[in-house]
């Protein structure tokens, strides 16, 4: 199955830009009049008719919407230190896409060696995850920011070409079945956690234990250190803030392994 | 921490290879008399006095053992299908080591579009993956076998500059804490799953709840199979052996990443 994705969406008329126009008439050969599915990256797939095959900008009129299609019963934000190799960055941005996520926030630590990054490749990479492992709605990928704004509550912007963020209480709801008009819920529960390595003054938890008390709907945060591991200061700073303070089990796991780590304990504990 | 690696071993007497002596001497600058740390790939770390700082061929005695140093409480292997791009399966193969597997088992099915591996360079992923996560065990890559002669249990040839797998049984108990002279147990449950997309006559269960019956110890055998999925002969064949046909929950996964999902639900499953 083949999907595309269209930002502009005006009513029941969708419009493809140049790149996925070319990729629906020239690469697919799909003609005026063919059906095709399309993605809004809000959470939505509609299916639709082709009403204009030009390759540099096709147009299509929506036949049926499916809210909250290929979503998650769970709100994610990832906010993980960007890796001094940045492909294992990327490789972290489309595993936790296939899986589930909604939020990637790079947050830059006082450890950090890296303290430059740019989101536009991970916005790519998110997009081209989400097409291929059928999902609606496309991950946000933030602007970073410092580990103790982050914390703190800062504003995030949306890195990419991108709308900002939803608050997660009027996303559509991340049904995992595909139904029409899903209405939308409010995700009540909030679960932020602090991966780190070194003992702290306050005790870890696993973080199994912690997602044992997830609900459906949770707003879940996980914070995930880099090489060198948070500060004491950013440590303590989240735990003031209201993070659990989580390990990940007696494997040294590498910053993108412990990323995809908790994205996927979160995705498997709402399959149970 | 920096530890070494050495295959030849002899009583108390360890004897690094060329590439690690020329890192030990050449790089780490260590010299006779030096404390070092070595893995024997088997399980076991070993504190030792360097004795011979030769770049060529360094050699150390040991002062202390610690047996199912790094180790897992469990016993798994991944029959996992190549994928058409290499990378993506050494990247698997790296991130199962830094989680915690035994045996991976490059198994070529009746739809594998790859259906040449060679087990070499996965081998020395998992060697740097090893030591980089700070592991005694070094899992092995094993020959490519058909996926039926796997599913019938055909003798397996590990890959590489490696020694035959020993039977999970006789493997060091491989605890979570570093305890010397730790005692080997016998891992007598069994669990094998298959992992497949498609509906076949038996209703697949999540890995979740199959996961949920598994007790410290546990010897699982785990199949994943390639981008076109198993064909409903090898599902059948796999079921009448006695795999249970399991999913891993809503989402569209690469092969890959089905790979590392299914190891680092384990992996979580005995963090709990």
């Amino acid at each position: 199955m083949e999907i595309f994705y269209a930002k502009q969406i005006l009513g029941d008329e969708i419009f493809l830009d140049q790149e996925e126009s070319a990729h629906c008439v020239r690469v697919l050969r799909h003609k005026t009049g063919d059906e095709i599915s399309v993605v809004d990256g809000q959470g939505t797939m509609m299916r639709c008719r082709l009403t204009d095959d030009s390759p540099k900008g096709a147009c299509a009129t929506v036949l049926e919407r499916f809210p909250g299609w290929g979503g998650h019963p769970y709100s994610l934000t990832m906010a993980v230190c960007p890796t001094k190799n940045n492909d294992r960055f990327e490789w972290f941005v489309e595993k936790a896409t296939e899986v589930g996520v909604d939020q990637i926030v790079p947050v830059i630590g006082e450890r950090s060696e890296r303290r430059v990054f740019k989101p536009e490749r991970s916005h790519k990479i998110a997009l081209s995850a989400m097409k291929q492992s059928l999902k609606a709605q496309l991950p946000i990928v933030a602007e970073p920011v410092s580990v103790k704004d982050f914390i703190k509550g800062t504003t995030l912007t949306a890195g990419g070409d991108r709308p900002l963020p939803l608050p997660a209480a009027s996303r559509p709801y991340p049904g995992k079945c595909q139904r029409v008009g899903a209405v939308a819920t409010t995700a009540t529960q909030e679960i932020k956690m602090i991966c780190y390595c070194f003992e702290g003054e306050t005790l870890r938890r696993s973080i199994e234990d912690v997602l044992a008390e997830a609900a459906e709907g949770a707003n879940i945060t996980i914070m995930i250190g880099p090489e060198g591991d948070f500060s004491p200061e950013e440590a303590r700073l989240a735990v003031e803030n209201g993070y659990i303070p989580v390990h990940l089990g007696p494997s040294r796991l590498r910053t993108e392994t412990a990323a995809v780590t908790a994205a996927t304990a979160v995705y498997l504990h709402y399959i149970k």
